[in-house]
């Protein structure tokens, strides 16, 4: 069976810069095209030349992509001709290969927010569309408003659309601009507009997700029949965001009926790099991923109940819809109370360390995470604690320091220049081999700030770790999360720190006391022994593996 | 036109309590079920008593709620009767009203995972409803799996939903466990059930988001007949997350076709709670609220874009599909103070100050405000903070005491039974009037135990208050949230601390800082400073209101 293509049209670059924290620069609009074009959509809509001095700078030096990059603006204003609108030739001037414009296609806002007639505003889109194309370009008009304005007035809203596609449009895109129509009405007035003569191959849909239905709504719009489908990466947009693009591309890839009737641009590859992509624009605009996002978040694939774990191990598709790794994720079972022997040894494997089933080591594994998560600790994100338990019940966590004491000290007083300032000091006293080191430590940042009283441990800590000072000199912080759980009777505080090194791999270590900087230095224990550990740092002679951590 | 009544069924405390990072205590549990209850859904799955030891500690002192609740667990194993099956018996001891149990309708899983003949499955589920029944409880069936069995089997899936119809099921619940059916497909497979002979005024529907259409699931089965709907509050749950009913229900209640044609048991002022409700979990789990949450979403109603925020400012409609005050949420237009203001005097009501409408205080209070949230500081939940910020633009905040200066220390190390300890001790210097005092604690509790430098702050600071100790000795903290922010272009620490009174009254501060504890006794001040105003404490004559507080 030959299959139908379907375009996907992505607007992050866009309509994702209407995200409320979101304010991209030129060079991050640059590397994010790069991303989108290595993911195989068709369009990369770059923004609005002329209205945006950051847009204009990015169509200035255009990226060489594969997608078609699209200039975005809207139709002229009444009272010009097209070839005289500036804004207009502002959008042109960006000389891209496509143009989408922006019309209005609801009555009353043509007439309320424009204050033109409803004549004006068809002889606007007809000019506007008719001009792009007199200038070469493939055309695209948005119609604004569709959904709501074809409830109002339906001959009207077809009208518009109409005087775009009898002028040449390629596409005319249905836009659910307030994001209130539901699946089943936009399936509805999708099969209207092509009995009405605009052939699917020529309608795109454009959701947004007020209703969190974006994506079925974009769905329902190509059950109907439209070819082309708008949404952004990570589910970007004003308001509750666009249709999201990274949650669309999989169901339409892998999943019936889409993935027999449709070809998209998209190959396995790049589908295998969809979570690195999603992820990658998180980090570009220092945003935390979305565990939950269906297919790339970090949940996605994580079995929690025993009794979907225990069942997951036997056979996958008693769980998962779909297999992990064609989207570039993994699948994750959690330690909990529920989980048996073989979840354990996956997760062991998983770090490197295969245990024979039967090991008498992993029922004293179960019973030390067991006890843990009774006093408040959890090990659903600290993997690397985890292992360290793992590890030490092995005989294969070698004891490279032991921490004698610690003593920090936060001091709230007026400076000098009678100013109130905080202050943190800390002291370690660690102990490598029969060596004693003290070490002392502020916690000031480079502008002389006061970071508090983790910052200064961990700066004392790892002022001077002797033979391994070299492991951890690319040690960061990164995160750092802090919950009050029952530890037993008593409220405890949980700490769970994020780690990274040079070599940019990331991992989660945990710390519980009722003392949280307690707590805190518990968990940086953990991340800086786990690193020694995963480098191969060799301890001391006269130090030997033996059960319970350095400090505890 | 009489409405058909459409029913709620909530498994936030059950399904939800599978979400990663998730793990309710008892009392988190009593707290989010009268959150629930006071939203007005009508069933309240509470866990599965006897599985879990929280869930039965729930339902040994479970609340009296006006919502159904419920107890889940599973149908009988093969090879005994149910009377006789010990996992059943622990649901039914539970003493619920309402008892739903899982079962298998999907004919792989019953052969593969649970290894019995499908005709022993068919009998496990009839005899476990009867039971249920026979002991005059209102059964519920959740058919695990029901669309992947379906399309695998029809004949046993059906089989298996009708043994339990027929042995007396109040409802069967159709649940699309792994997530993977598409809303066409569920509306076409409810249909096709109905069609069966399970009569749609039985049937509920279970989705999963792992497509990211599990409010477009819910709906479709809706739309085909199905009557009760299943959900978490901020779509909670295993994987992806359950259908959100936070999104669901103002859908179900606002829009049409549905508010029209159904009767749900939300009333118009549970509605106007649900943004809080949904900030209220948030708060209770630690986790930070999703800003573009569909509805309840601090960015659902932020209108970024210039030309929409001016079209709103004529008239909302022309870029909002509700109005934001239904939900309980509210319209955000950035650099607009005119909207901003009448919203701000509101909630200076609710703290019992009536300011006039153009008082320049307001414009003074909302920069404030601004600032301090530039900074990483929140008020959504830390309304007494914001009030004593509001007193003291409108001169109304007595200055009760300053705090010179404190200092605290945390050190650990080994006691004289060579047993590693921690100990905290603070030292706090507060003037009050002309008479300066310090005072300094340890941190141990009634155990003997360190509780770290935030308690050790507070009894010092709560030692010795002069004449306004009689007012804070019954003030105790019964809440710690500590959450990394961004403040400027450094990540920053939030501190909010819940406290109580012997009146049981309960407030939130808002401390923040690079330095944790220095953000703790932000807090700190915040609520010991908002009790004295509230309890009318009378500052030293030599002391005056005056802008900035106390110690900063």
């Amino acid at each position: 069976m030959t299959r139908e293509r379907l375009y996907l049209y992505d607007t992050t670059l866009r309509d994702g810069q209407q995200t409320q924290g979101v304010q991209f620069s030129t060079h991050e609009k640059q590397r994010i095209a790069a991303v989108l074009d290595q993911l195989g959509v068709d369009y990369i809509e770059g923004g609005w030349p002329g209205a945006n001095p950051t847009d204009s700078a990015f169509f200035d030096a255009a990226p060489q992509t594969r997608a078609r990059l699209t200039a975005f603006g809207m139709t002229k204003r009444a009272g010009r001709s097209a070839a005289n609108d500036d804004v207009l030739a502002g959008v042109l001037n960006a000389g891209t290969g496509a143009v989408c414009l922006v019309g209005k296609t609801h009555d009353f806002h043509v007439t309320a927010a424009l204050g033109i007639t409803l004549d004006e505003n068809l002889e606007n889109i007809a000019a506007s569309i008719a001009h792009l194309v007199a200038e070469g370009r493939e055309a695209l008009f948005d119609a604004e408003h569709f959904f709501d304005g074809y409830r109002a007035n339906p001959d009207y809203a077809l009208a518009a659309i109409r005087a775009a596609f009898d002028a040449g449009a390629r596409w005319v895109v249905l836009c659910d601009t307030n994001g209130g129509t539901l699946p089943s009405d936009i399936g509805r007035i999708v099969t209207e507009v092509i009995a009405a003569g605009i052939p699917g191959t020529s309608l795109g849909i454009h959701t947004h997700d007020d209703t969190g239905n974006a994506v079925a709504g974009s769905l329902a719009a190509i059950d109907a029949g439209a070819r082309q489908v708008q949404g952004t990466l990570n589910g970007l947009g004003e308001r509750c965001g666009n249709a999201n693009l990274t949650t669309l591309i999989p169901t339409l890839k892998l999943k019936a009926p889409y993935a027999d009737q449709f070809e998209i641009g998209v190959t396995g590859d790049a589908l295998a790099g969809l979570t690195r992509a999603s992820r990658l624009l998180d980090d570009i605009l220092n945003r935390v991923p979305l565990r939950p996002a269906p297919y790339v978040g970090a949940s996605a694939f994580t079995h929690k109940a025993g009794l979907h774990a225990s069942a997951i191990l036997k056979d996958p598709t008693t769980y998962e819809h779909v297999e992990p790794k064609l989207v570039g994720n993994a699948r994750v079972i959690p330690m909990s109370n529920q989980a048996g022997q073989s979840n354990l040894r996956r997760r062991l494997a998983e770090a490197g360390l295969d245990v024979a089933p039967g090991d008498p080591a992993l029922l004293r594994i179960l019973d030390r995470v067991k006890d843990a998560e009774a006093q408040g600790y959890s090990y659903d994100t600290a993997q690397a604690s985890f292992e360290l338990i793992a590890r030490d019940e092995l005989a294969a966590l070698p004891r490279f320091f032991e921490v004698k004491r610690y003593k920090v000290t936060v001091e709230r007083r007026k400076n000098k220049y009678d100013r109130m300032i905080s202050l943190s000091e800390a002291v370690v006293v660690v102990k490598i081999g029969e060596e004693k080191t003290l070490s002392v430590s502020e916690s000031l940042d480079a502008t002389g700030s006061d970071r508090g009283p983790v910052n200064a441990l961990f700066k004392a800590l790892s002022k001077d770790l002797g033979p391994y000072q070299s492991y951890i000199e690319d040690l960061k912080l990164v995160d750092f999360k802090v919950r009050i759980t029952n530890g037993g009777t008593e409220a405890v505080t949980r700490v769970i720190i994020d780690s990274e090194d040079g070599q940019g791999r990331r991992w989660s270590t945990v710390g519980v006391s009722p003392n949280i900087v307690d707590a805190s230095f518990e968990a940086l224990l953990d991340a800086v022994t786990w690193k020694l550990v995963r480098d191969g740092a060799v301890p001391p002679q006269t130090m030997t593996a033996r059960a319970g951590q350095a400090a505890t």
